[in-house]
């Protein structure tokens, strides 16, 4: 993988870059739909990539435990199995682990949990078994396991999950063994504390990764927070390495945090909303099934030309929100996909005129 | 609208026809899937369309409930509403007056019913009524009200029930004034009865209808009493017209009943079924969920060429029914309307030849 600075504003931190896969390049800032179980909620590969999503992330822990990575490999690898050439990126599982699946137990050499599935099959993930996963995955970008902190926890507790978790990443980028398929991130974690922060920053920067993610934000701190960390914390890393907010979000988190200097974003959320009615506007999220809406012949969006605003009216749409039809839910999709998708175009076009 | 018998088989009854609407021309036999709602279940209209799909169908009863014609007819009518802009055929709603609504109320001038949603608003339909609301909708064939006897209904019912329905129908086409742009069917009643299946067609042929539809089928009788009727009633109808079996079906059924010189067919099955993990294959049904197929890495069908047989795996469609993703159903869907459309095509092309 290949990272090239294409232009610094001059009048902050936002930077226009070319990520350059195996499987084709990528103009940054960009936003990746994800595609938890290897497909995008609702959308066929060739309507995501239809509403200009250069990259999708996929959920090592959910590709994991359904279908398995053993049957992905044997079909080829995820691209292959999911019909979908562009570029991968493969988070660890960790954040997955700690959120939903049963009975976690930490230990120095990985996390013991329960799956969801199959009567609560016991596994482990190591930092090790991860890799092995992910290049079973054959994703282009992969994710060192880390420990995630709950937002709440205590310093002391925060502060012994990433010496953990620094110490999970550097086993992790010694059994990946560099090679020029698949490219590896570090994850910056340490909550909300700067300190921490720093700690993190300084040890990963002299490990070989070729970008560094932003993580442990968007897990329901306050949003004054979210743009005070990856604010202090973008500006700890490497310059000419890709930097990518994890879970990060909404139109106006992207907009906030491009000036910060972060390259890479990825949410469920457009896909999230979309599959409860609501779609992102100039003036925030809404919500299809507003009665003011049951007469609207304008589309989601007057500004905007996705697909859904192109051919449908707010009315029509309702109409099948309200009898539930799927076709809402993929409408709706393609609508909250493309608008980040501009947003983040849009941002490019201003941080190469200096804009921004 | 205006049919032409391009050919008619020297070994059977079958026909290959040519149906020309304002919205473009339909090769006949054909099958249409339906849009009850307005929109084919799980489908843009693109992918509708590139399934080859050269007509829909829609429903009055729904369209009419939710979101009311009214509001269709300010949109510019169901085709530009929905943004299909090849033919759409919509029925009467008296299929599901009778099958969904509740406290049906017949009377000599029409039906009375309770709405299911909106607290059970009471509503009526004439004879006049449903052709003012498909003039609403703005299809391009319409189809006269009628009283759905079950097929279980004592001899009695059932010819008292059609001789009321032929009443509405001659009153719904004085009603309807002949024009240009839409066209008119009628529809042969008369349940499993020969009798009463002549005495209807007898009566249709005397009245200008562009088409010929044999209704009361598919019903839940047994399936060789629907071939029986299917049969003997298509030879009651004139040659020059269209011939539509109303609700039909499965592609053995399709198989079975063209060589009787029907021409159209339309049913809820190939979309239901994908709803319920199923798919057309040569050998009939079968359910993606079978464990036979967790690492099959064959099509669907290896002889199908619709966008998920050529790009997906068995094993990747079953990974996305386990897991409930909209991208099974999309698949499925593609697959089964795929799947009947080149089931007609080739029955075309073997009348063509006097091959069926």
């Amino acid at each position: 993988m290949k990272f090239t600075l294409v232009h610094k504003s001059a009048r902050s931190g936002a930077r226009a870059g070319l990520l350059e896969t195996v499987h084709g390049a990528i103009e940054t800032p960009v936003f990746m739909p994800v595609g938890t179980l290897g497909a995008v909620k609702a959308l066929t590969p060739e309507l995501t990539a239809e509403q200009g999503a250069q990259i999708i992330l996929s959920n090592t822990y959910h590709l994991f435990l359904r279908p398995g990575a053993d049957l992905i490999a044997r079909a080829g690898g995820l691209h292959k199995f999911m019909h979908w050439d562009k570029p991968i990126l493969t988070d660890s599982g960790g954040f997955q682990v700690f959120s939903l699946a049963k009975l976690c137990k930490i230990t120095q050499d990985g996390v013991e949990f329960r799956s969801p599935f199959d009567g609560g099959v016991k596994h482990k993930f190591t930092p090790e078994l991860v890799v092995d996963i992910q290049r079973q995955l054959g994703s282009d970008i992969m994710m060192p396991l880390d420990v995630c902190s709950p937002h709440t926890a205590a310093k002391e507790k925060v502060a012994e999950d990433l010496r953990l978790t620094l110490d999970w990443e550097k086993r992790a980028l010694e059994h990946f063994a560099q090679n020029q398929v698949q490219a590896f991130f570090g994850i910056v974690q340490g909550g909300l504390h700067e300190d921490l922060r720093q700690e993190s920053a300084e040890y990963l920067r002299g490990l070989d990764f070729a970008g560094y993610a932003i993580g442990g934000v968007s897990v329901g701190e306050p949003e004054a927070d979210l743009y005070r960390v990856a604010q202090y914390t973008a500006a700890l890393l490497p310059p000419d390495k890709p930097r990518y907010l994890m879970g990060v979000g909404l139109p106006q988190n992207l907009q906030q945090c491009v000036p910060f200097g972060i390259d890479m974003f990825d949410a469920v959320l457009p896909t999230r909303l979309a599959r409860h009615n609501t779609f992102f506007a100039p003036d925030g999220l809404e919500n299809i099934l507003n009665a003011k809406s049951a007469a609207d012949f304008a589309p989601l969006v007057e500004t905007c030309d996705c697909y859904a605003c192109r051919h449908f009216s707010r009315a029509y749409i309702r109409h099948l929100a309200q009898a539930k039809e799927i076709l809402a839910i993929i409408l709706m999709t393609i609508h909250n996909i493309r608008y980040l998708v501009n947003l983040t175009r849009d941002l490019r076009r201003k941080i190469l005129n200096d804009e921004i």
